[in-house]
C-alpha cells in the first residue's frame, strides 16, 4: 500500500492547543503515519512557511505530509500530496497537477460520493464525518459507525481492499469500533493536538489501532 | 511591452452587483486591457469554474486572465497568470511553479516593497492602494497619489520603464491624476462592476488613460 493510514494525525493552527505545528508534528511523528496540514484561515505564505517546517520535521521520521485542499502550497512545499474535499480541486485536476507520485486523498460522505468518486486516481478516501467533532466549523450531522461501514462498503464494493480511514471525532474509546468496521486507520485531530501530552495520546491511540487491526486479522 | 495595464479590471463574486462573472466579463472585454478574477470567500472548485467561464470569454476577445492569490487555480483553469500580494505565496516560488511564459504580478505599497519586489522575475507591479476603497475587507490608509509617485518611481529607479499600474479608488473622475504621476494604467473593479452600465463605464475609463497616456507622450 502507497499510504499508512493507521494514525493519520490533522495538525492545524486553529487546532493546535498552544503550540506551534512543528512542535506538536516532534511530539507525534514517533506514531502517527501521516500527517495533514489544514489551515483555513492563514495567509497562502504562512501556510507554505508551515508546510516547509512541517516537512523538515516530518521527512527524517519518514512520515510523508499531505496538504488540505491547496494544490499550490503542496507545491511549492513539497509536501508529499493534498487532501481534498468534495469542494476541492477535483481529484482529476489535482492528480494531473501532482502527477503520479503524490498521495491523493478524498472525502467522503454518502453512499453518491462513493459511487462517484474516481478511486483509480486516488490513494485513498477518508469517509466521515464519523462522530460528532468540535474542530471544523462546517461540520453537519455525523454518519456514526453504520453509515461508515456502509459508505467505505459501496467504495470496496467497486475496489476491494480500497484503503479507506475514518475521520471526525475519533479518539482512543471509540476508535476500536471504526477499525472492526472497515477502517484500515483513523484521522484525527483534537485527540491528539488538544491532549495535555500528545506524545503519549499517539501513541496510546495508535496502539488501539494495531491492536483492533490484528484482531480483525484473526477474526 | 508583455502586458497591457492601461484598463486592468478586477472581477470578484462579492463586488459584481448582481451579475455573474462571465457576464460581467463579457461587457467589459471590449475596453479592459486585462482581466484578474479575486474570490477571497468560495471554495476552490468554485473558483476554478469561475476561473474557467471567465477563459472562455476572455481567450476570444484576446484578454489575458489572471487569478488573485492561488497558483492552483491558475494552473487547474489554464489562466495566464497570477496577482500576488505581500502575503501571498513569493514570486520566486510563483514563478517557478508556473513556467516562464505566465503574467505574474505583484502589489506593492511602500518604497521597501519596491525594493524587495524581484522585478526580474515579474511582469508588472501595481501600486497602492492610491485612493480610498470599499471593496477590499482588509484596504489600510491610502497612500495618495503622491505615494503612488515615490514608489512608482523606486521600481524605475532599479528597472527604467518597468510595467507599473495604479489600484485602489480609482474611476473616470481621478484615473488621469495617476497617469500623470506615471502609471502604465489602472487597476480597477467597483469602477466597473458596480455601474449600471459596466461596459460604457469600462469605454469611458479606457478613454480617460488612452488621453492622459498620449497627453503624457506628448509633454
Amino acid at each position: 500500500m502507497k499510504v499508512d493510514l493507521r494514525l493519520y494525525a490533522l495538525v492545524d493552527p486553529a487546532v493546535a492547543g498552544g503550540r506551534t505545528l512543528p512542535a506538536l508534528a516532534k511530539l507525534i511523528a514517533g506514531a502517527a503515519t501521516l500527517v495533514q496540514l489544514r489551515d483555513k484561515h492563514g495567509s497562502t505564505r504562512a501556510m507554505i512557511e508551515e508546510a516547509r517546517a512541517l516537512k523538515a520535521v516530518l521527512a527524517p521520521a519518514g512520515v510523508p505530509l499531505l496538504i488540505n485542499d491547496r494544490v499550490d502550497v503542496a507545491l511549492a512545499s513539497g509536501a508529499d500530496g493534498v487532501h481534498i474535499g468534495q469542494t476541492d480541486m477535483s481529484p482529476q485536476d489535482a492528480r494531473r497537477l501532482l502527477g503520479p507520485d503524490a498521495i491523493i486523498g478524498l472525502s467522503l460522505k454518502t453512499l453518491a460520493h462513493a459511487q462517484a468518486a474516481p478511486l483509480d486516481l486516488l490513494d485513498y478516501v477518508a469517509v466521515g464525518g464519523v462522530y460528532g467533532t468540535t474542530s471544523k466549523e462546517d461540520a453537519a450531522a455525523p454518519i456514526g459507525v453504520a453509515g461508515f461501514k456502509a459508505v467505505a462498503g459501496a467504495v470496496r464494493a467497486r475496489a476491494p481492499g480500497y484503503p479507506v480511514c475514518a475521520i471526525a471525532g475519533i479518539n482512543a474509546g471509540n476508535a476500536a469500533a471504526v477499525i472492526e468496521a472497515g477502517a484500515d486507520g483513523v484521522s484525527v485531530i483534537s485527540a491528539l493536538s488538544l491532549s495535555p501530552d500528545p506524545a503519549a495520546a499517539a501513541r496510546e491511540l495508535r496502539a488501539v489501532v494495531d491492536d483492533a487491526l490484528a484482531k480483525r486479522g484473526r477474526a
